[in-house]
């Protein structure tokens, strides 16, 4: 690349920053939980077809999906599960196509009172924006958009084909990015920026959600002796499974990208309900929980393991032993997924080309890093035969409280994949 | 009392049996769970009505009631809190007025699938009748009305002003009774037809409700050892309120009474909620707990204690020692009451009215018992120096699924009733 379109595009992605900071805040500031992502997406939508964009805006239909390899299964409709795809066709197409991906669905933001402000209004502080979803991953989605603005600011376009991907689902299921590949987009590579602190991520691990209900025969409290807590009966059960999360991670269950942690695979119990009344000793309870697989681990082999921890502890416990516990699958199915192992000489160059465009736009060499977490490179990766680097800016407290990522470094990472884009699709003049 | 009028009473009872059942099974047909007994109280009310009787129908006010002893704090509003009232004024007044009274409103019947008939539809089979509420207390509600109206068909009245009362809030705080009491309802003696089988209940536990708010910082699952489990953290905790429930229950702090009874204080946890997604480590979690003490036992010492032992608890656990739980108290704060404690005339009159009318009714002694409950007794016990007998139909499943109460129970629980009501009102002609 010639130093002086590095040197333009530097240049440009620092003239536009204001405009990328304001673009960053009005994404964050929708509320864009699962199911809320409407108008979010619509935004996404306009800030595509205004750059001259061709869009792709599409509801997710289960049975388009169902069928495919990484599919998770989902409760409830999917009326509100909308995509939006931002097409670039090149003139020339000379150079590798590519896809820009980042997911538009937020967390829940948990009791407002533990926000020092209300998350869904952002606020720029000490060269931070706070708000949920503004790390994870709305600053990834602008990175992405502005750094295909820095191209048109030069004069110049990707001399590839880039699909600018802003899919729902990839905090429960991963199902926009899969519903992406079954209409059809695929590409050399794709560059997600997820928040990782500028470090490449070079495997992730798998996550199945599953919920168990236990359900018994309640009483009026008076006669506790002869009914059974639905509740507590519980306690046994989660401690059974944080004993098979001891198992996994065992240093001979470990995939080798991740020997040197003690603790990669989490199990966690995220949701709890249960009882319907104070003084009624309560029928039934739900979990619901997110375990963690190594790279290569089989999802099957897993959730027999996971049923079978869960009946064993059921068998042992007097209530539930005539009401054994229920075990409903309903979100991440997700494969482990590790870009280390791609031997490809596509992911090797893509790869070096990261590396390039890291280094120059920040003057230290890309880091490696192996994430206790999933994105929805898995699926590129596996089911697609297409290396996927994940690459973005610094965020904390992601999923927490006062989430805030960090501008500087979107602005690194602006830069980097605007050289990125230059150097694997190359350029042709607009 | 004239044997004459004993055989006609019965008489009275057993031909409108039907009618009664029938009565029953509409009653129960109303969901007259909290905040949902205006269909049921409307009924109650056009009941009174058509029989004659004056009838007072108000919502009730915490303001009227928020500084009298016995007052359980409330979550939320009380706009669909109505209390009914139907008044019999005698018209020589000669005798001894009584207080018949009874609770409107259900607790939630649970999860659906674990009934074998829907819990509001009501039906009758064996000689039981199913459904929630069908024997707390709405067949005691029926038993009052109709042990009534037993005397109305005699062509005989009481000779004491009787009032009918259906109450709400029995499940919860009790107070609709206290509300009762504050409009000027008072009586020389109450009668509750709680479903204990037709024993005479001498003494009753009181019962505290309390909501414990675990609170931390959350985080995405792949950090979870920097963050903490709000739900998981709940599990010491409620150890460590078992164990003071333990402590409570031994042989040297039990209430004479329950002298007998291991176990006669139960604690449970009613309800638990926590966390907002399945792959955030949870903030978050929220029980809610009954706990019973005897009769004689404060209950702001033992609001102090279950303070205690739940910041003991948290200070003990590297999570909760930063955030210490907020203990919340709605609903219930019930002392315990003991008939067999009140030492007056009145008591020992009444109780001998009842033992005469029990035996009468069904040929066999009148049975004593204690109970791990508490009811709407305590409230003219102990603060209207009013006897009150609690002594209904016998029933099963109470607070439980496919609830049910023995309908011959039933007809002879009416039958002593109308006996009571005679002998301890005395009677007159109509």
């Amino acid at each position: 690349m010639q130093t002086d379109l590095k040197t333009r595009l530097f240049d440009a992605v620092d003239r536009a920053f204001d405009r990328q900071i304001a673009f960053l805040a009005e994404l964050t500031a929708h509320p864009s939980l699962r199911g809320q992502e409407q108008s979010a997406q619509d935004f996404m939508a306009a800030e595509l077809s205004a750059r001259g964009y061709e869009v792709d805006r599409w509801q997710i239909d289960v049975e388009d999906i169902r069928h495919l390899p990484g599919f998770s299964p989902v409760l409830g409709p999917y009326e509100d599960a909308v995509n939006v795809v931002g097409t670039h066709r090149a003139r020339t197409r000379k150079g590798r196509s590519l896809i820009l991906n980042g997911h538009i669905d937020v967390v829940p933001a948990g009791p407002l009172d533990m926000w020092d402000s209300p998350p869904f209004e952002p606020r720029v502080a000490d060269g931070w924006l706070y708000g949920r979803g503004g790390g994870d991953m709305k600053a990834g989605l602008a990175s992405n958009l502005f750094a295909l603005d820095a191209l048109t600011a030069c004069g110049v376009a990707p001399a590839a084909d880039v699909f600018y991907q802003s899919v729902v689902e990839e905090e429960c299921t991963g199902n926009g990015a899969l519903a992406c590949l079954a209409r059809g987009y695929t590409a050399d590579a794709a560059l997600i920026p997820e928040p990782f602190a500028e470090q490449l991520v070079t495997a992730q691990l798998g996550v199945i959600w599953f919920q168990v209900h236990l359900k018994g025969l309640p009483t009026h409290v008076a006669y506790a002796g002869s009914g059974a807590n639905a509740i507590e009966a519980a306690i046994p059960v989660i401690q059974a499974l944080h004993e098979m999360e001891h198992r996994w991670n065992a240093a001979e269950n470990r995939h080798s990208d991740y020997a040197h942690m003690d603790h990669a695979l989490n199990l966690n119990v995220g949701k709890f309900q249960g009882g319907d009344w104070t003084s009624s000793v309560p029928a039934w309870s739900t979990f619901d929980v997110r375990m963690a697989i190594f790279p290569g681990q089989s999802i099957d082999a897993a959730k027999a393991e996971i049923e079978r921890v869960i009946l064993d502890a059921a068998r042992g416990n007097d209530f539930l032993r005539n009401a054994l516990p229920e075990v409903v699958y309903h979100g991440f199915h997700a494969e482990g997924y590790a870009l280390s192992e791609d031997g490809s000489e596509r992911a090797a160059s893509a790869i070096a080309a990261l590396d390039q465009a890291h280094h120059t736009a920040t003057g230290t060499p890309l880091v490696r890093e192996a994430i206790t977490a999933t994105t929805d490179a898995r699926f590129f990766g596996l089911y697609a035969d297409t290396p996927a680097l994940v690459y973005g800016p610094r965020a904390e407290a992601i999923h927490g409280f006062n989430e805030r990522v960090e501008l500087e470094s979107m602005r690194r990472v602006t830069k980097a994949t605007a050289l990125f884009i230059a150097d694997w699709c190359g350029i042709e003049e607009r």
